[in-house]
């Protein structure tokens, strides 16, 4: 039978000693799980962008992985510990909105809050969770604990804000979900809907703060030329802008998360 | 059975072929290890640092494990290769006080030097013990060879010159051992000692550099607003500082690990 | 039986969802596979480095391993996603030369094309062929599918033009294939060469950009002082320039991957 997998996804960065002990705390009470990383580097106190990178990646993992998923600004305040049970998975953390877009994505069964001073260390810290309240909840689940027993269940869980975009006849407005280490700009603009509107090889203009691009919609990076700016759907399956072997975030630093974008159609060049 | 699980903590980063040619040593040795990374970024050659890391989260991990770990600025030189068996684990690396404070603190058995060559790679360089004396002895010992047939044992570690804490009626000194990734700045200054002396919602003096502080003692981050200075005793056990959501060492920029720092107590503001 | 090793080296960096869903969707197609990091740090699209990386640290595996190497710039265009076969190994990744240097150091024994859609992702994205065509087939071959089921064979593969090192009477020109974490510049000049020309203590001119530096050749680090440069054989078996507990590269930021270098010999200092 191969070992149960365990996810990790927080904002602690790994120069400290905050992953390793939670590594520690996790295969001191199983040693036989296989943990994981999704990343550690999530920008310090970023729940949205924490909570986009959760619901990217959590899907390909196999049925009964749980995840466990920190980016906790609120830790030792009232924001509760949860576990949510989904159809393939169970998340574990922080019921701040960084489970949300992953948990229904996969369709939430249940939720409990952890509680059960059993499934914690024994002194629990008021300001790492991660480490006394977590990575034990996780451990236990993993390793076959009932999600009943951690404690109390939970009508539901808070979601991000997060402005839906918009489609008009010829814009459609959405948001920066993300900027990623190649400097390409992901938003929340839906690929499929975009595809509707929009072919290969049309122009758009693309507006953010006070940029304004006219810039071509294509399949991939390699259509355009060296340092060229496109269009594309992404492999998140969302609309993005980026350079072809170049950095898009570099080039115009004033783009960042969370900032509004707009897309105006132009249709094909004459 | 669980696989044995050894640990890795250097300063080499993630960037070069360094740890990966470690895993493959290890692994090569024996594919059924589990390798779990504590860090792979303490600073270069900061060998305090490294201690305090280990020290910090050695002690989470099952009975058993092997720590590996290696910041050695005087690989080639004289300092020696040495394993420590301590009660619950062994640490391997170099005998130049990085070991000292984990080991004691599970409390110390024997230690050994490293010298028998059948448990090195065949062809030794002068440069990266790491891969050419450490990890093939973590490996072995992990596998089970008996830590007498790697050489003779020693008496004593180096240890880290360090200024121990001193307690005044009014005023506590010590030193900066981290500044973590969200910018908090943890001190050699126990917990415990401050909390016989300090209650919370009292407020003190810190003094570090040329910087001087009037800051309030408090449980965690969230007991005060967004970008508020507060003092409290960390996760680690020590007494440390930090901004709510916020960088301290961004913020005062001249604070480094290694620096004295002064706390005089002011009691309850009136 | 010890479980197959899948070792992962990219230029994705760790920051975003890449890594995690690749890791995903391997453990998502066998779950009893051990996933080892080589790097995910390969500066952006530098397949020069990642080659190097590749070759310095593939062959400390055990016999069996799947190497899964993806730097590629070229992803949705006409390259070619290939398994190569060596004595000991799988290498799998995107045919533009930055498999070369490690698959034929072990020995090549037979290339294939990754063509079959069963082996991939159902969905095949343009740009993240990582997700849906690498890690599935590094998958499959590693829970062992043989890897003429993948596709047709291939006669050849692509190699990166490189200087060849030159060596003249006292002079010899090669290039900087790596500058590593510690700020050292390692060559292309084989210490192997250098050792019949160089012994230990004697002095060389070393040129590069615009530099020009009368340097000792010596065995290792601590054989000078702190802060004062040396050459050596490095632990890679190559060439290379450092400052013993200091940044070489940091002091003459001039110097660069891919640049040339110049070493004279000045023979013993008098």
């Amino acid at each position: 039978m191969p070992r149960k997998i365990l996810t990790l996804l927080t904002d602690f960065g790994l120069r400290d000693h905050y992953v390793a002990s939670m590594r520690g705390v996790i295969l001191g009470i199983n040693p036989g799980l296989e943990l994981i990383d999704l990343t550690h580097q999530i920008p310090k106190y970023n729940i949205r962008n924490g909570s986009f990178i959760l619901a990217q990646s959590a899907s390909y993992f196999p049925k009964g992985t749980v995840h466990l998923a920190i980016v906790d600004p609120g830790v030792g305040t009232d924001r509760l510990p949860i576990i949510i049970k989904t159809k393939h998975y169970h998340f574990v953390g922080p019921d701040n909105g960084l489970l949300a877009a992953a948990a229904e994505q996969d369709g939430i069964v249940r939720i409990h809050r952890i509680q059960n001073p059993k499934y914690m260390r024994r002194n629990v810290s008021s300001t790492f969770h991660g480490r006394d309240v977590f990575a034990p909840a996780a451990a236990h689940l993993a390793s076959g604990v009932k999600i009943q027993k951690f404690g109390p269940r939970l009508e539901k869980i808070l979601r991000i804000e997060e402005i839906a975009p918009q489609f008009e006849d010829s814009v459609v407005r959405g948001e920066i979900t993300a900027i990623d280490s190649f400097g390409n700009v992901v938003t929340n603009i839906p690929g499929s809907e975009i595809s509707k509107k929009l072919k290969h090889g049309e122009r758009i203009l693309v507006k953010f703060g006070r940029s304004e691009l006219n810039v071509p919609f294509l399949e991939t990076y390699g259509d355009v030329r060296d340092g060229e700016i496109l269009s594309l759907v992404g492999s998140s399956t969302f609309f993005e802008i980026g350079i072809n072997r170049g950095n898009f975030a570099e080039k115009f630093h004033d783009v960042q998360m969370g900032m509004r974008i707009e897309i105006e159609f132009l249709g094909k060049p004459t």
